[in-house]
């Protein structure tokens, strides 16, 4: 990864922070433990890989930052809405995110529930209001929620809830990460791609190959990461999924096929930007930081 | 109420029930257990007031039929979700909802969590698709989101949990119904409209006083009816509120003074609505029915 790409990564992270400290409501507003906990969980500084996708297909098609900036942070309230949720007792019962007690430790459960829903809110919240195209906005509504719901994230997550034990094939595994983490990463692309205007038939085909691939990849790394890393350096409960007897790609095709499945969808990605030449950089970057992160 | 209005409802109830169905999954999708929860907790012949209010309002200004059948799905769809929620331990803790085991008593917990995040997805997703200029539907995300959010229902929650054991003046009483309850009926009053056209700002204004007006009286009756009714009268389970020790306006205020508070609210609606003459009479005949109802 160049320099360059560097500076832009941290500068869009930046960017991307007064983003969500800018439209998610301040603790002046009523009511203002609520907004507390929502800023609480949503203004920590986190990878903000989905925001870095957002801008970087929007880069493809000259999107102007402004409206980068909504659609960034919308598709970052919907993940960060989607953690908490997922941290509570009924779900993954984690106590630790991000290094930080997870909102219903740090709140209560009632809060913690509360939050996710109102994020969910003002992530449409977010891209309804603003300059931009109606019919454009309109399209980004579409894309979010559609990635967001029983047929995308929320349906992931409960073929997840529903494989505890099981002992899933390949292909089920891939069907469960395909909606619970690739909808809302292909998303991002998209989102991305539309500030900038509504790509054709060809160019979303590319789009969804290189999401299609970067989304299985991250959760390749994330099981590899589960398995290998200790909680300090992920920043929560490492260990967790074997604990919780649930089926990764580690378990399933172990260690070593789990790193080289990583390169080659890694490759896949690469190859699936190729119409777009040079201006895409900044997506092969992330293809790359995706497979090579640590945490 | 007339026999026209009786005819009315029974046929918009039933439209919306159709619609429901039409546009949340069917249990032929995967993951079939997530939508046939959805399904079991929205397609349960509710009362169906916001869909009702949707398209009464949309009646003042010639709205389609075919717009209408969306805004008023996601409008019921946000209020499903926000039951569902509601009713879950860590919230109200209720075992019956409209007659039947709550969604958390009949699957699980996490299914009520997975369930709620995804038919507010849902709710999103059916104002984006459809036909319809693209203009008026995100105008309607737009409201519908923001009456959803931390500055609507959900804050109104966080405000009602807030307020157990406490002793709330009438304007803070007010202000937490205001947002828990208020804000969707008055979002549906406007999505109504907005199906017709961007109702200009004296209309707005009007449709406000009405939706204010009815929001307000809503809850009265509710909290008179928690007071007086049982629970198989209501379908869920009665003096709730006075053994959680929460605030109503029967205890504020007591029987009496709250039935004449619900007769004047009903009159203010009435009044909010003359400008629109003899078009109005099914919002009329809403306020009556809001009032007069027995559950």
């Amino acid at each position: 990864m160049s320099q360059d790409f560097q500076t832009w990564m941290k500068h869009t992270q930046h960017t991307c922070e007064q983003a969500l400290d800018e439209l998610i409501p301040g603790t002046d507003a009523t009511p203002q433990q609520l907004h507390e906990a929502m800023r609480y969980t949503a203004l920590d500084g986190g990878k903000r890989v989905r925001p870095l996708l957002v801008y970087a297909a929007g880069q493809l098609f000259d999107a102007p930052p402004e409206l980068l900036k909504r659609a960034a942070a919308a598709v970052e309230m919907i993940h960060v809405y989607s953690l908490v949720h997922d941290d509570m007792p009924c779900m993954d019962d984690d106590d630790l995110r991000r290094g930080k007690p997870t909102v219903h430790i740090r709140y209560n459960e009632a809060t913690a529930l509360l939050v996710g829903d109102a994020l969910q809110a003002q992530a449409f919240i977010t891209l309804s209001e603003g300059p931009g195209d109606a019919a454009n906005k309109l399209a980004m509504v579409k894309v979010l929620a559609q990635a967001s719901g029983s047929l995308g994230m929320c349906g992931g997550q409960a073929i997840d809830l529903a494989s505890v034990g099981l002992a899933l094939s390949r292909e089920q595994l891939e069907q469960m990460h395909r909606l619970k983490t690739g909808a809302l990463l292909r998303a991002s692309v998209m989102l991305g791609a539309i500030c900038g205007k509504l790509p054709d038939a060809t160019e979303t085909e590319a789009l969804h190959a290189y999401a299609g691939a970067i989304g299985l990849a991250f959760q390749v790394v994330d099981d590899i990461l589960d398995a290998t890393a200790d909680s300090a350096t992920l920043g929560k409960t490492a260990g967790k999924d074997a604990a919780d007897n649930k089926p990764t790609y580690v378990s399933l095709l172990g260690l070593d096929a789990s790193r080289q499945l990583a390169g080659q969808l890694c490759r896949d990605a690469h190859k699936a930007l190729l119409p777009f030449g040079e201006k895409a950089h900044y997506l092969h970057d992330l293809a790359d930081l995706i497979v090579q992160r640590q945490a």
